[in-house]
């Protein structure tokens, strides 16, 4: 977490997000309102965040939410708020603060995966079509990107996993490096390496970020024990 | 800069990288010594890092470098470092720290034209050859993929980004919306918002950070002088 992070944190009256990412957010204060919601409330979480930040004092507020929901519910509204700001003259000021993404935390750890070219896919398909996801898949792959996949399997979605791998199979080879990190930069954090050939889908579960290498990327092994490292070189020989 | 890397600078007693990135490094002490170099001399940075690495003593050296080099040298030299490493015991060691990335610190500035599926691409053809990056992005803009470009331009690489950005522009409408950071989250950062059809190359230097939108990626005014806002929703309605 970033320092700016922290002390937005630290000034807020009111902290809304997801339960489980506002259980991460470290240590709060007894006069900090904490609302934990469901992953799937992103919606009505953003519109909270805007209503608590209209009921409060500019000075102190800090609201943390996902900046895609929020920015979102920002445009949806932002006739109504320009009303509002109109009547009473107080605007809900936003502003998002940046991170270390799971895959940056991971590829740091593995060594360098992400050290050139590489795409973010989610492979959720609550909220867009499969067709989409299997289209950018396969460009992807023909581009000869690294690719790193968020929301790669859940229980309620089981077999978009495996078939995304069986997509990236048709154009890359069984010895494709690929990264596992499981919550890199949290207490228990695991990283795993493996091939394309024997990744299986039961290695992955939600909290896993999957880094599946180009044809470029490549591993070595440590012989002073001090493990293996995964990189994608910008060269091009 | 994340806690655990301004504490590696703060516990280094040799500091080595680029110029102009050492000296964004924050405040150092007069006893840490510093190696500067230039931007192209990546190779040398790193073996010169392992190299004070092995004369210094484990506890207090924090080298910091880009990790691409880094681990390919490492790589390199894995043979050579095992045998140093069983003569006299002692054993480098490597630790790679993450960091928020100019896409991520300029998304973040911007609203989150980043919040859902992107690849990030070098337009550098000093160590890939041009058609390379071509075929990436016929196929990012195919796969209706925000990009995010880094190295757009610089005095040696004139011609590259009107060539990338005529590409991207047989896939995406003129109004496709654009971001440009520049020194995003560095004194006298700016940020500036265009159409696909509005931005020329001249409005781009080596510092800025070039994100195209998808063609779901949208634009937003804030009425109450709040600036713009640019998001990337993962909802396909």
């Amino acid at each position: 977490m970033v320092p700016a992070a922290r002390t937005a944190l630290d000034g807020a009256t009111d902290i809304l997000g997801y339960d489980t990412y506002v259980k991460m957010a470290g240590p709060l204060r007894a006069d900090q309102r904490v609302h934990g919601t469901d992953n799937r409330e992103e919606m009505q979480r953003a519109r909270h965040a805007f209503e608590t930040g209209e009921r409060g004092t500019l000075r102190g507020d800090g609201v943390v939410g996902r900046s895609g929901s929020v920015s979102r519910w920002r445009r949806r509204c932002s006739r109504r708020w320009s009303r509002r700001i109109t009547r009473t003259g107080a605007a809900v000021e936003l502003t998002i603060l940046p991170g270390v993404s799971a895959a940056m935390a991971t590829a740091a750890q593995a060594g360098a995966p992400l050290g050139h070219d590489f795409c973010m896919l989610s492979l959720s398909d609550n909220l867009k079509p499969w067709a989409i996801i299997e289209k950018r898949l396969r460009h992807a792959a023909e581009a000869d990107l690294v690719m790193a996949f968020y929301n790669p399997i859940s229980r309620a979605r089981p077999w978009q996993l495996d078939k995304a791998l069986n997509i990236v199979r048709e154009y890359r080879a069984a010895q494709t490096q690929v990264v596992l990190g499981r919550d890199i930069g949290r207490p228990g954090g695991t990283l795993r390496t493996f091939t394309l050939g024997e990744l299986r889908s039961s290695d992955v579960d939600m909290r896993t970020m999957v880094i599946v290498g180009s044809s470029m990327t490549r591993r070595f092994g440590d012989a002073a024990g001090g493990g293996e490292w995964v990189y994608t070189p910008r060269w091009y020989e």
